[in-house]
């Protein structure tokens, strides 16, 4: 698989890929954990010239979801059911895998939340930066307010037992056990 | 593939299916188009036994995403690039199917927003039906608020210059051209 730019995408996924992200990041260690936690740090999405024509009507929209393949090269293990995501690593305490918003899932879909920039031909500009460089796109979708936004202050469980500080990076809580 | 009460599903997946949907729609024209626009119908997912343990944490929260597979049965043919969504069928008007939520995608991954009402065993109850009877399930991720909402009112581009009724179907919005 080569990107736009000619450089190889050294990841196996058994989707379509649509395009590549490309952020300043290539450490998971020391990528901000959310999106959301890291709002204004910026980076691109190049979509695969077939795919182009697809972007048509997203540039009416402020935010979208990006769902990326999150497999990395050398992860040939299982993800576990019960796992200590990042934002627990403090207190190391497990989790079920489907309680948490972490990489190594038994299909390792991610989705993040960018806020749309602009665009320029098959390039997306975004702010919002999880994702390491070259993770491959497999769909875009925009962001609906009336659709994705509960009502009220729902309860989000473990997450609100824990503080969820702006840019926190998994070494920033620790190591893994 | 064969579901925990033994009924097959005849959807080919390329990726592990952890589950399915349970809901009373088999037809997606009389289908209501997304979760949040009808919160009151209640469906189950079945998780599969070796995935349950996943589950633990999950009742905490209020909502998650369902990470679902949308291929149907007779799906032979590419999703087209540009297509007239569900809600743009009175005006007949195409959109970029990355500025869609509608089904038919490149990769046919549906992301639902469902209300969890309650867990027993491998069962979750949840709120707010916009998916078929036997739909796959690939992920389950929590719904976390500092993550998923954007701040203030974004614009949500086509979306906000149409109706979003409740309960709207496709077929209420006339014949596919």
């Amino acid at each position: 698989m080569t990107t736009g730019s000619g450089e190889p995408i050294d990841v196996a996924c058994p989707l379509d890929v649509i395009g590549v992200v490309r952020t300043a990041r290539s450490d998971i260690e020391t990528t901000p954990v959310q999106a959301a936690l890291n709002r204004t740090e910026r980076g691109t999405v190049e979509i695969f010239e077939p795919y182009v024509e697809g972007l048509s009507g997203l540039e009416g929209f402020d935010y979208a979801w990006l769902l990326t393949w999150l497999h990395r090269p050398g992860d040939t293990v299982a993800a576990a059911l019960t796992q200590v995501p990042f934002l627990l690593r403090p207190q190391q305490r497990q989790m079920g895998v489907f309680a948490t918003r972490g990489p190594r899932r038994v299909n390792p879909i991610g989705l993040s939340l960018v806020q749309l920039l602009g665009f320029s031909g098959a390039i997306v500009a975004f702010a919002g930066v999880d994702l390491l460089d070259g993770t491959p796109v497999i769909d875009l979708k925009p962001y609906v307010t009336r659709f994705d936004r509960p009502t009220g202050e729902p309860r989000c469980g473990w997450f609100d037992t824990v503080p969820l500080p702006e840019a926190v990076t998994p070494a920033d809580l620790g190591h893994d056990a």
